[in-house]
């Protein structure tokens, strides 16, 4: 069975903006045995978008849409359907009466405009969003179906998963897919695919993706199989040379992302953690708490930019500012020391370096970091010279520091 | 004059990548007057990419396709561009003897397979690749052309550059692009288009996009003209009556987020500002931070996620703790007076609220969120009831805060 993606907005076609949106539907179609195999983005143009509906549902049984379903004129996506489809959009008092009670509860008056969300294409059904004003539609059409889902990324998840998942699986042909999703830290994608290749390379089922992003790596196998067991077995054939090679940089089986595993970590070993943060400024922290119920192991942080904070707030002693600048080793070890003291925490991180443009010097050139660790059996500090922008300097180093959290709680450094 | 881009290969439809050349053509074309209308992305299926360039062919002036001109039977380009045109491939000695060389230059043995890249399309211009083995083709069909281009983004990149843009500038009516990109805090996206759609929807050109993104809104003004001048005036026509009606909600007139903005008015009135986090756990810092420079006006910051901390390093005072709860109009107020004093910074921002999605309670259910302010003047304490999740919670009111300090520096509050 395959499947069609259209985003449509004039604003996916400028020259910043992706439509991320189809990575994850891909995803989730692909879990349920279901090939994308083109996608699409049109711009708020009712027409050309109506050309490109039914080419879709002509070739392929599944069509998503993203987007185009908000309350303004430039918001085709409804029309454009209809016209395809030749079918006429009618007007749904209840979906406006949902709407309006949807305002009141946010105590906020219904925009006139509003209104043109509350027309239905004839026959379809509607998907009720619980996150946002719009809602989505399922229209069937000659054994193809288009779903018409909102644009930005919560909502569309939201109602996919909720709504359209369990429709799609009743209608997939059964198969049996079973994955794994890993995720690996500290070394880079080509010497990864490098160690990991002569094991996946063998075998066409599994499927293995490897993924990189910021100092993270994917590495995703998919089986395709008639039973779950015959699945399971396929990937433990594979999986297994591949965990060994890879030891303790697999940080993770079930893809949690970095933080939730430290996370779990520190929550299992009744343990704290606090962060000390200079060139990141805020990131630890924000990765750290981005995980629900981080406030258990989560002890407090400080945004320490300059050296007087860095002496005020995390007791970095002076002449150590004054001898080997801010971005040192010393300085590093330090306010590990001073986070931890100050918040009592069982470990503590810190950061400091030159994520750029300017500031660099001979001695510390723009990327340099250093990662500091304190608990009770004394100190650690990293140091790496990492390249790029600001913005991938300050990513990569606060995965550094998040793994070097993590391996010294599983006493591998 | 219209260009549709297609990106062809099987990979690009997978889970994790995305065609980003279509950003850097996008941005060349737009700088020669030449709009994108639509985009896509299709698998190594000859005739299904066939069907897609008639189509885009048919409707716009120029079509970029981007790789599938490896030597590989899975790279489909060339044969599938001469089947929607029903032209022939015709082997070209030359072309061969071109890839004979670059493989001896090279000390490699060139593969029986890489002959399949010496196929040139019958009538087409062929565009030498100096970065690779693949040649690009240049192919005009009634009044329109297709350009195929190698997919590595650097061959790409200088084969457009150097052999398709002067081309194009060639044939491209003269035409000037002027455009505005404005940001907008504090209002919802249907609030903003009710408010200035009267004065935009008058304009065919002019063309004005909204877009909106976690308590953010763009809005992208972009006019089409002959001259400078004339672009200038008739954007100026359009702009003026909406910025009179947007007031001061409009933060910025050039696109820079609401962190450079805030630190553009902090630079200018010698002004440092301090953050105390709990909620937000470093996002505040994290994004005064992220822009280049801001060391000079970032103080510092506190991530206070439990009482104790609050206590200690903000010296909220016990009682109001007790009294009041973390999550309180109170607490706010005190947090920002313990990170001024601390910092001795001239403005100090704090969040404290339940970003969920546990925690919350009858008083103060999950989504809500104090967010304080002080100065020598004294304090402020916006609050606010949020929906979404926890990631969506914690973007909004990071960007309240933000919009905070930006009210209060310019008087506004």
């Amino acid at each position: 069975m395959n499947a069609e993606i259209i985003a449509v907005g004039s604003e996916m076609l400028g020259v910043s903006r992706l439509d991320t949106n189809s990575l994850y539907l891909t995803a989730e179609l692909n879990k349920l045995g279901v090939e994308v195999v083109a996608k699409a983005v049109i711009g708020d143009d009712r027409d050309r978008l109506a050309d490109a509906v039914r080419a879709a549902m002509s070739r392929a049984e599944i069509l998503i849409l993203s987007g185009g379903l908000g309350p303004t004129e430039d918001d085709v996506t409804r029309e454009a359907v209809a016209q395809a489809l030749d079918r006429k959009l009618v007007y749904s008092a209840e979906v406006a009466g949902w709407l309006e009670q949807r305002f009141a509860a946010a105590r906020r008056k219904m925009a006139e405009n509003n209104k043109r969300q509350a027309y239905v294409i004839e026959g379809a059904d509607l998907l009720p969003n619980d996150r946002g004003t719009a809602p989505g539609q399922w229209v069937e059409e000659s054994g193809s179906v288009a779903m018409l889902l909102p644009g930005p990324p919560h909502e569309l998840k939201a109602m996919f998963e909720r709504q359209c998942l369990p429709r799609i699986a009743r209608v997939v042909p059964k198969q049996v897919i079973r994955t794994l999703f890993w995720r690996v830290a500290g070394m880079g994608e080509s010497d990864l695919d490098h160690l990991i290749a002569p094991v996946y390379k063998k075998y066409e089922n599994p499927v293995t993706t490897i993924l990189a992003a910021a100092g993270d790596i994917q590495i995703h196998l998919r089986a395709r199989c008639k039973t779950e067991a015959e699945g399971d077995a396929l990937l433990a054939e594979v999986a297994g040379p591949m965990e060994l090679l890879l030891g303790d940089r697999l940080y993770s089986h079930n893809g949690d992302p970095l933080e939730a595993v430290v996370g779990e970590l520190l929550r299992k070993n009744h343990a704290t953690v606090s962060v000390a943060e200079s060139a990141t400024g805020g990131m630890l922290g924000e990765r750290l708490t981005s995980v629900a119920g981080s406030s258990e192991y989560f002890a407090g942080g400080f945004i320490t930019y300059n050296d007087t904070m860095k002496a005020s707030l995390l007791a970095v002693p002076q002449e150590l500012l004054d001898e080997h600048g801010a971005v040192s080793r010393e300085v590093a070890e330090a306010m590990a020391i001073g986070a931890r003291r100050r918040t009592a925490s069982t470990y503590a991180l810190s950061v400091t370096g030159v994520a750029g443009p300017t500031g660099g010097s001979e001695k510390t050139p723009v990327g340099t970091m250093y990662v500091g660790f304190a608990d009770a059996a004394g100190t650690y500090v990293a140091h790496r010279q990492f390249l790029g922008d600001r913005q991938r300097i300050r990513s990569f180093v606060a995965q550094m520091a998040m793994d070097v959290l993590r391996r010294r709680i599983l006493g591998k450094l």
